[in-house]
């Protein structure tokens, strides 16, 4: 099943039910007005979702275009985005980069950090920042969201609580990061608001690619229409998310609706040193940052700027046909109005 | 205006507005449902509310007898939760106490994290925790609810955006942030659930003892029965609340019913050096990791412990004629049922 929250005039949007090849929708706003509802009663809404979207195959419900441009984030605003970074080897080869030792437990321990789940981005919206000069960077992510998960729930039980994926654009401001983590209080200001992919699926939609919870495909990653990054999701993932959610909800319950990121997208390549860009026959990268690390680590500084006024970013995965799973995040960089 | 959420096996509760003396409260739930939904359109909701609020003291609207500890946290789940750290007094002892230099920009730009908002616990459940050796505390502190606040805006609109105000206990288990900030993604498994009083206020409510953005009164954190702290949160605030939601804002917007705090209210004695405790004619602490810092200085270590299963922490406001303006949180450290 695939679902989407469409664009209505109100903060949370008008939930639908979308198409597998993602042309179409049908309303189910009358089964639940958005798509948190149907989240807070799931066990009741699901069977309903699931038969309205088998009508929606056959043709036998009404149903309209599905525009991606049209979509909000699934969920507009949440009650908590807990992003990893599950793909250690991206954290090691930062900490390379600046000469920082990288202690052994991050091997062991899943690092998380809480982000802000207010006001997410829709897909195909700017992403407006005051400042160039902050450094603005995508980091291409997976994330699922929650049922309840109780507090202290084993991973095997919170990997039964993973009700629907999503594709995100974790934005981060990298030259805001260095200040705010001196600070020891984590990132604020460095993590504006992420855009999550137009359209969320259940883990059956993603068959055999969702497996030992992590899904197997590549990460398309585009800047201004070039090919950046095609790292899989489902190698060097250190924590799978039944772990990554298992480690959030240690010390607290976490409300359905919670959505729970696997941190950039990031593959090693033994066989050459550190990772490669597309050009060079590699993945490439899920982020800014991933590639200027590697200059750094080849010529002592990165040659590649952060995202500059009118860059765009794409985002988006493929089945084995080719066909677009989650629609496309499409985000270029913009000033507020009337700043120039 | 006073407004309470009370318990009806919903997620959010049901919205009441409570007497100016928190003993009757009346229905508001056939306006707005929730409190998120009349924050959400607070200039439409809000003089309903205030009409009904007026009906109430004068006694024209049918009212029922308000209890505390039937009230869930005025936000029983918020889409932020964004705690500052104003009393920068408390965090320069944390740092001498383990001899860390602190930053001077501490005294200039305000500490913030990013707290989880999924699932607030109500002011008199049991702080559930499996560990004691975790090192549960309290921490007394001062919060306000925002409507809208726009990406940039300045102290001056951000103040504009105070919508109500509310005590908090930040539970923080402190034996897991040394580990956890080492990681450098700042807090995460350290923060659990926090509590919030059983009714918010609107500014207005608090009279002269609501000035500069900041709450001049004493908070009253007692410790099983005993004083414990009577910090006033007006003194030695470096930051007000318009400051600290500018800082949040900064490089995104925020949304309404987003919850900014104050971080742990904490008085500076500097007649005495170091804060003391009441028991020596001090205006004590609103967590126990002060007091042991006190100790540290002193003597070389802490002497306190930590919160111990059946301790009991009650965190209250009273007005110049000693009304209780928020109610009480009140909250026992229980271990989880069947864990012996």
């Amino acid at each position: 099943m695939k679902l989407a929250s469409l664009r209505n005039g109100t903060r949370d949007g008008r939930l639908v039910v979308v198409s597998r090849d993602i042309t179409r929708c049908t309303d189910a706003a009358f089964l639940a007005p958005t798509l948190q509802a149907a989240l807070d009663d799931w066990t009741k809404y699901r069977p309903h979702l699931e038969k309205l979207a088998e009508s929606l195959e056959s043709g036998a419900v009404p149903s309209e275009r599905f525009h991606e441009h049209e979509a909000l984030s699934p969920l507009p605003r949440a009650y908590q985005w807990a992003d990893g970074s599950a793909y250690v080897n991206h954290v090691e080869l930062v900490r390379k980069a600046r000469q920082a030792e990288m202690p052994e437990s991050f091997w062991t321990e899943p690092l998380m950090y809480q982000g802000g789940s207010d006001s997410f981005l829709p897909p195909r919206a700017p992403i407006i920042m005051a400042d160039e000069a902050w450094g603005v960077d995508m980091e291409g992510e997976i994330a699922v969201i929650t049922g309840d998960v109780p507090m202290g729930a084993s991973a095997a039980q919170a990997g039964e609580e993973i009700r629907l994926l999503m594709l995100v654009n974790d934005v981060s401001l990298r030259n805001l990061i260095p200040a705010e983590l001196a600070k020891g209080f984590g990132f604020f200001q460095a993590k504006p608001s992420s855009a999550f992919s137009p359209v969320a699926v259940t883990p059956d939609e993603l068959g055999d690619a969702w497996r030992d919870y992590k899904l197997h495909l590549p990460l398309l990653v585009d800047l201004n229409d070039k090919p950046f990054g095609r790292p899989d999701a489902g190698q060097d993932m250190t924590f799978d998310f039944a772990r990554l959610i298992n480690h959030a909800a240690k010390t607290r319950p976490l409300c359905a609706g919670t959505i729970v990121g696997s941190g950039t997208v990031s593959n090693k390549d033994p066989d050459h040193g550190p990772g490669r860009p597309i050009s060079q026959g590699g993945r490439g990268y899920a982020c800014l940052a991933e590639l200027r690390t590697i200059e750094t680590i080849q010529t002592g500084h990165p040659s590649t700027p952060f995202m500059r006024f009118g860059d765009r970013v794409r985002i988006e995965m493929k089945d084995a046909d080719g066909h677009s799973i989650f629609g496309a995040i499409e985000q270029t960089l913009e000033k507020p109005e009337g700043n120039n």
